[in-house]
């Protein structure tokens, strides 16, 4: 397990290095925040860029901890990823930056671009594994209190696994930043902080709504009684 | 102008191809509402997935309508673009859908792949304009408030666009499916609604907030005024 990212040639951040983070803690706490990421692959010597769940278990098997994606057997693009180089690439928009002029517009963010080539998970408890870490990066807790994978919805599933050495961490924190001509040229600049709102729960059956659903809303600072 | 989006082999929806769509429309809806994509270019034979804002004019100058991304000259990725087939993914999730069995887990959600060459993008006048498509696609009406680009800020930007004429939609509504068995089986399946959260405003000067930023965030379910 490395405590520090190390970023290769092609995850070094080359614009904005001042945003760079290099803490492994870092990477972990944007790919826990995020609920999808962007997977890219390359077909047919063309960028194939599709959204998807993830898992994440920092002590897995591979160099830095273990990225793990799934899908359909059915799905080309995992049929085509063990072997192959896998960008995954997650991003967390945290507010606007609106500047005096447009030049200056921003974003503050959080963002995660992890590398590496696709594993085929072929043994049956890691896959199992990875399934729920997947359920669980949603809703923190809920594998737990579901049936086992029966052994049809395994044989459906693809499971490829990314080590999560090769990565590099981005983020913007702050305010605006126009120069000093343009603060004294006047105008409005401002800052609008956005975030995920959930809720409220649409629960199909009477009864409790589960812990793990009602803390993952309540998270988010929603409501965790449902509707 | 086309009316209707017409996938090539590598956008033609090959899963849950119910959930397609294939009117513009629907592409330009994603695309209105989302804040960034996650563009995919080819390095060195491998994927590179970054986040970037982007601008959108339906009536752009290349086949379909023009979709535009930016940047700094000095951003590796945008110098390789011109003449590389680029691919942008456009994803907002509108739901979690929480099934009582991990396999039938979802999210309710709407996304877009695009996928093109890029063209470098020369002529001054088209690139003040996609630059204010830019600021406006984060803040609609926004650009109009906001001085002319100087000649040193159009320098140190690159401007690429890309088609908007290969192209693929998809989304997924609805509740849980989970199968008659695991329903009969008990336990408790619902779906977690989310959107986005604007605000409060935090102004860095006096006096009121543009009618376009309240527009924006009100859109969202924000209160409008300033904190």
């Amino acid at each position: 397990m490395t405590a520090v990212l190390s970023p290769t040639g092609r995850t070094t951040i080359t614009r904005h290095r001042e945003r760079g983070a290099t803490d492994r803690e870092d990477l972990l706490a944007v790919l826990e925040e995020a609920l999808v990421c962007h997977v890219g692959i390359v077909r047919d010597g063309a960028p194939v860029v599709l959204p998807s769940i993830f898992g994440v278990d920092s002590d897995g098997p591979d160099d830095g901890g273990t990225l793990y994606l799934h899908g359909s057997v059915a799905a080309p693009w995992l049929r085509e990823s063990p072997g192959a180089t896998l960008c995954a690439t997650f991003t967390l928009v945290d507010a606007l930056v609106l500047a005096r002029v447009a030049f200056s517009h921003s974003m503050n963010y959080r963002s995660a671009v992890v590398m590496g080539p696709g594993r085929l998970v072929e043994d049956d408890a890691e896959r199992d594994h990875a399934l729920r870490l997947i359920v669980d990066n949603v809703v923190p807790g809920r594998s737990a209190s579901l049936r086992d994978n029966t052994r049809k919805e395994l044989a459906a599933t693809v499971v490829i696994a990314v080590p999560l050495a090769e990565a590099s961490v981005k983020a913007r924190t702050g305010g605006v930043a126009d120069d000093a001509r343009d603060v004294a040229a006047g105008g409005w600049s401002g800052v609008v902080p956005l975030r995920i709102a959930a809720g409220p729960i649409e629960s199909d059956v009477e009864g409790p709504v589960p812990d793990a659903v009602r803390r993952r809303v309540a998270r988010w600072g929603g409501a965790s009684d449902a509707r």
